[in-house]
């Protein structure tokens, strides 16, 4: 990145050398997400993919030309939190009320099976690892195996206009769930590592808001919009609708992330409160707009947070690939099981929509760094677990979906575009 | 701000407390700008007036729930390039060169002018502020008066539905010249006050390099992507024509930061290249959508930059209304002086149209800050100059464009709502 920054700028420009650091991260993390997705579209391959493999190419471990940063992780926020906003408005909360007690039950045996294995791994690797606290640095990785990053999967669902499928909601519940539950586990596990202990007080407390927040925007959220909404129109401002939707989504993300669950979650909700609005198609089209200017630098910052420095060292490598093995196996399996009363081909699309971890996986391998409780080794393998599960989904979640048919939002029956697909 | 950092978030969680202050900042910046929008299309006074003043408010002189930082300037740039972006689709090359010479004219003496004025004012005030190198200082605040900050203008006239009026056509390209006059002129007065004295081969081949690039595109952007766009619908990428236009957008956005003109003037210049494209339409909408949820955070963070603390000394107070008055009248005299070929109302439109100095003027303030040539006192005038500026001229340009009509881009005459205006 030498060259970019020595020509032409003077060491008197400040302010001049801060803003062409910005302009490089935007266009590299754009330009490259947009060579690869253009690259995977033609090998018949997701573009997610491809985008997330452009961030390890242009990213520290290969080509260094842009690092993660400050900078770099707002554009991602800012992108995942649209991509969620943009799936709630595709997802009224009927459809979701109805698949309720399955996507519990997927969520809650997706949290405990990764759990368990991730744990089983740590401790039967205990010996060769020579860590000082197995059982905590064990029930670490266990927890940051827990976590779903539903945007991957819905990213590729909505590329197939599969969102409103049956197996799609079930998955958006259940990362819902999911998350509430992995947040819980990650602040005992994190308690546990503390010198101080456990909060339990603040956990439960977590806890109720967590569930309170969540079960407050499904159940009254729609409703409330649906009495606000004859108002908003009457605003003064530009396009009041647009301006009254993207700060509800904004203040719910927030809100959500005081409380200590995921902002994309505050988003999801956000955009599902106003999915049974009248002017929703509007807002959607506006809202996709968005996405299609943020959502790269989501997926490429994904990409550049691996280090293909740490794989140098076989037990590294052993345990980043058994890691991924079982969180993948152990989604899979959750679903498999937790949606059998569903058919299944119904069980293994949930299965595997869970399997992504993403930002998700590695915000829990950032903290486990910053407890101490992860050395290197165990940040390097947890990380990897995180970015491979991101990538191996969904080339398998186009195939387990292949072939189905949606009603479109038009109201006409469509396939998938048949050259995209085997 | 306290209270909202210190609700439910441990200690533990550290990539979580970043991303909190983000979603803060996106929040509380978004929020304020459209409550401030609401105010003062209530009170028919611009909305981004409004928007500005919601930055004073919560920006650290007065609330100070938001603080300028990193974060902000991201997001302030981010919504800048895309209005200018955006305000390049709606201008073809042809409008441009029709009133080359008018704008050249415009552009060079609003160069002139507002200097000598600055210079003179700070030569005059000199013995008072008990300067040690009183012409250097002079000079310095005399460039940091020169640029327009073309973006409020350009806003101001988008809602009005008046960007291809012939005199926001004078207004965009006598903006584009001013701001590599500006340059040279910032890189000359820097230079002397730098102990390696001005760097005139340097200085001159950033001239080159700014004109040529913006001659090159001017000429020949339009050009080029009539016989690269049949390829570019070929794409197997989602939307190719967007992906494509966003990576022109931030390329030339970059590029021009590089040579070392504004990165807004690349943006400009690839939507200018896109403008004549068939599909410009459908781009356009796109780009605006873009422009409704980032430019809110450009003007909050200009009014964010307002330190009210050093206005209790009378001499700044003083010296700020003096720039101000002074930065206000030299460039709409050049306005009415080098346009007056078009008329008195048009070379008014003109003069007035040239007056925010925004973001540049802040830039230049910072800018000498850091160099050591303006202490705190000039600095706040110069800031002061800046943002008052930004503030002044939208009301006076609505009321200068009142009751003018266009071709909408439907075909069909519209006139201005009458409800804003008086």
């Amino acid at each position: 990145m030498e060259n970019f920054h020595l020509i032409f700028v003077g060491d008197a420009f400040d302010p001049h050398a801060e803003k062409l650091k910005l302009l490089v991260t935007l266009f590299v993390m754009f330009a490259a997400a947009k060579i690869f997705a253009e690259i995977f579209e033609r090998l018949k391959q997701p573009a997610v993919v491809g985008e997330i493999l452009a961030g390890v190419l242009i990213g520290p471990s290969l080509l260094g030309w842009v690092v993660p940063s400050l900078t770099t992780e707002t554009l991602a926020e800012i992108g995942v939190i649209l991509l969620m906003f943009t799936v709630g408005l595709e997802t009224e909360p009927r459809a979701i009320f109805s698949v309720g007690r399955t996507a519990l039950a997927v969520a809650v045996l997706g949290v405990i099976l990764p759990f368990v294995l991730g744990f089983g791994a740590i401790i039967a690797f205990g010996a060769s690892l020579e860590l000082a606290q197995p059982t905590i640095v064990a029930a670490f990785v266990g927890a940051a195996m827990v976590a779903t990053s539903v945007g991957i999967t819905a990213r590729v669902l909505a590329d197939m206009n599969l969102l409103s499928h049956q197996s799609a909601r079930v998955i958006l519940a259940a990362a819902v769930i999911d998350d509430i539950l992995a947040l819980l586990l990650l602040s005992v596990v994190a308690g546990m590592a503390s010198p101080d202990g456990v909060n339990w007080p603040k956990i439960i407390l977590t806890a109720v808001l967590a569930i309170g927040f969540v079960a407050f925007i499904v159940l009254a959220g729609s409703r409330i919009v649906g009495k606000v909404a004859p108002k908003i129109s009457q605003l003064h401002m530009r396009d009041p609708l647009f301006g009254v939707a993207m700060a509800l989504c904004l203040g719910l993300a927030l809100l959500s992330e005081q409380i200590g669950i995921a902002a994309i979650i505050g988003a999801f909700l956000a955009g599902m409160a106003l999915a049974e609005f009248s002017d929703q198609e509007h807002l959607l089209h506006k809202s996709e707009t968005l996405v299609a200017l943020f959502l790269p630098f989501f997926l490429v910052n994904i990409g550049m947070q691996v280090s293909l420095e740490a794989f140098k060292s076989p037990l590294v490598l052993g345990l980043a690939a058994l890691l991924t093995v079982l969180a993948v196996g152990g989604k899979y399996v959750a679903g498999l099981i937790a949606a059998r009363g569903l058919g299944k081909r119904m069980s293994k699309q949930i299965g595997m929509g869970m399997v992504p971890r993403g930002e998700v996986g590695i915000v829990a391998a950032q903290l486990g760094l910053t407890l101490g409780v992860l050395d290197n080794r165990l940040f390097s393998a947890v990380l990897f677990m995180a970015v491979a599960t991101t990538i191996i989904a969904p080339p398998f979640l186009r195939s387990l979906f292949a072939g189905e048919t949606l009603l479109s939002r038009e109201g006409l029956v469509v396939e998938e575009n048949p050259v995209h697909l085997q």
